[in-house]
Parts: structure tokens; C-alpha cells; sequence
């Protein structure tokens, strides 16, 4: 049993509460979760409409693609729950020798490198999110024009928020080569995400304001 | 029973299916709550000890805001999404004769007002969190420094959403005076918030870069 299987009450308690899980990573993943969901609610009021008729195979793929992202943000929201389980465990590896030393660090340094890739693949999942809301904002039922908007908001938020948890990990990982590719990788859809997501607001708030 | 007794997934499932609600509204209320849990989980690791006892008082009071908060932002969470049956019946009612259509139009208009209560609710409790992330930066325990960083984008994202949100109502709302009135309530928290939520997020990545 998961989070995600749990009552919604028992994970805003969980998130409230002094244990160390769920917290901030997990929660970014959930809200990229809510806007792929937002976005999946306007490709639905969308797909067989005759009025929508000319972009129906274009919904129709994002309604796919967004799905395939709420699945993936979900089992995120869960899976960074359980990151921060193998660093703990890790960190209290014995350290008396130098042996053990060396063998807790090793350890501490794997799982951090495996807890930071949760964030990195949540990174991703919310810049493809904010992909789809800037597909739905021309294509969307104009009546669920304000879900685009807040999908879009959504989407830069748990873009921003996961790769704050993402920089986190690295502040506590050794290995400078491995922090300058992930750093790379996430460079991009940090610079262009916010901006992406500023243009869907801006359409939104003109057709809001006809 | 109401969406916070039931499981998380069955949330998302429904904010993503073609079911007129839930929708933005209550999942930027959500979004609002989850920003307070995350002020909350940062309290929760600074109260009661030594280390932070110069600020005990002052966390203690943000923790039983943040609380307050996110109590607040659950209830609206549900709400917003009960606020939409009354439009929506108010819609269906006879629209014959001009006494019916004037019965009707009167049902709508108010039950738009009491629909636009909700989120505009939710537009002072995200601003609420805001200010106290705001506070938190600076006394909770650094060790969750990004917690507030993440309760600080999603104040910023529910704000701007809940606000969306009441101006899509005022867009069917005739009352001229009563608009003008929102408009001018919700006018400082927009103004400030996103400003606030930037200060905080500046703050943040500086003690993460350390």
C-alpha cells in the first residue's frame, strides 16, 4: 500500500507531520500530477465533440500523453517517500574503522546519486506537462480554458520545486563530473519551463477576459 | 464523505476523467494545503528544541497558523467542489415564461456569488501560507530549508489560481458594483504575493548554494 491508495487526508497529515517522508519532493511530483490531471480533464471535454472535430487526433494524443505523465508523477509522488529511506539507512552504516568509513560513504553517496534520479525524472515529467498544456491552450475546449492555466501554473511549480530537490541531493554529492551532467541535463527545461508557462497564462487570462 | 476520506488516486482519477468537477478551483485549494503542510512539516522540526529555543514562541504561533491553514485549504478543497452543483442547477431551472427566466437569472447570478466565495476564500489562505513561509525561511530549521521553498511556489500557484478561478465567475456575475468590490479585495494579495513567494525562493536557493 501506498500513498496514493491512502485516504488524501492521511497524506496532507503525513506531509504536516514531524516524519521525515512524505516531504517537498513528493509533494512537487503530486502537484505535476494535479496539472496532467487538469490537462486530462480538458482533453476530455474535447475528444468526440463534433465542434473539436478538427483537432481531435491532436487531443487525442495528448489526452495519451498526458495520462502517461499523471502515471509517471504519481508513482513519483510514492517513490521519493522511499528515496530518502536508502540514504537514512546508509548514513547509519557503522563507521569505526576506516573500512566501514569508506564503505558508509560509498553507500551514503550511491543512494543519494539513486534519490536525486526521483526529482530528475519528476524534471522531466513536469516540463512535458507544461508541453501539453501549450498544445491545449489553442486546441482545448475554450470552456475549461482556466484548467490549461492552472495546469500550466502546476506545471512550473513541480518543475521548479523538483529540481530544487534535485540540487539538494547534489550539495551532498561528491562526484563534481555526475553534478555538471545532471545540472546540463536539467538546464534547459529550467530555463525555457517558466517562460512556457508564463505564455499559456498570458492566452489564458486573455480568452478569460474575452 | 468528501474527497479528503478517499483515496488520494481516486482524486486525480477524478480531477483528470470528464466529470465537471472537481477542476481547477479545488485543486488549487489542494495545492494551497499541501504549501501549508510543507510550512507546517518545517515547524514540526523546529519546535522544541534547544537548538531554535530563541524562536520557540514565534514557531510555535506559525505552526497553529499553518494548521489553521491548511484546515481551511482542505475544507475548500471540497467545497469548490459542491460551489459548482448549485450553478449548474440553478441552470436547469424552466426558462418559459419571462417570471421564470427572471427566477432563473436571479438563481444563477446568486449562486455564482456563492461559487466565487469559495475560491476567493482560498486567495487569502494561499496568501496566508505566503506570509508565513515568509517568516519560516528565516526561524525554521535550515535542514528544510527546500520545504520552504516549495510551500512558498505553491502559496505563489494557488494564489494565482484561486484568483483565476473567482475571475471566471465574475465573468458571468452582472453585478457591476459587487465585481469592482472582489476585484478590489484580491487586488493587494496578486500584487504582493507573487513578489513575496520570489523573495522567499531568492532566500532559499542561497542558503542551498550555501
Amino acid at each position: 500500500m501506498g500513498y496514493l491508495e491512502e485516504p488524501l487526508k492521511h497524506y496532507t497529515d503525513m506531509l504536516a507531520s514531524g516524519a521525515p517522508a512524505p516531504g517537498g519532493g513528493s509533494a512537487a511530483a503530486l502537484v505535476g500530477a494535479l496539472g496532467a490531471a487538469l490537462n486530462n480533464m480538458v482533453a476530455n471535454f474535447t475528444v468526440g465533440r463534433e465542434k473539436f472535430a478538427a483537432v481531435e487526433a491532436d487531443v487525442q494524443r495528448l489526452l495519451a500523453r498526458s495520462e502517461e505523465l499523471r502515471a509517471a508523477l504519481e508513482r513519483l509522488t510514492q517513490a521519493d517517500t522511499e528515496a530518502y529511506g536508502a540514504v537514512a539507512a546508509a548514513q547509519k552504516m557503522p563507521r569505526e574503522t576506516e573500512g566501514q568509513k569508506a564503505a558508509r560513504t560509498a553507500a551514503v553517496q550511491a543512494a543519494l546519486k539513486a534519490a536525486e534520479e526521483v526529482p530528475r525524472e519528476a524534471v522531466r515529467a513536469a516540463y512535458a506537462v507544461l508541453e501539453v498544456a501549450a498544445e491545449l491552450v489553442g486546441k482545448g475546449n475554450p470552456n475549461l480554458i482556466t484548467d490549461v492555466g492552472v495546469a500550466a501554473k502546476f506545471g512550473v511549480a513541480a518543475l521548479e520545486c523538483a529540481a530544487l530537490n534535485v540540487e539538494i541531493n547534489l550539495a551532498y554529492i561528491k562526484d563534481e563530473a555526475y553534478n555538471k551532467a545532471v545540472r546540463q541535463e536539467m538546464a534547459p527545461m529550467l530555463e525555457k519551463g517558466p517562460g512556457l508557462g508564463a505564455e499559456i497564462w498570458a492566452k489564458v487570462i486573455d480568452k478569460v477576459r474575452g
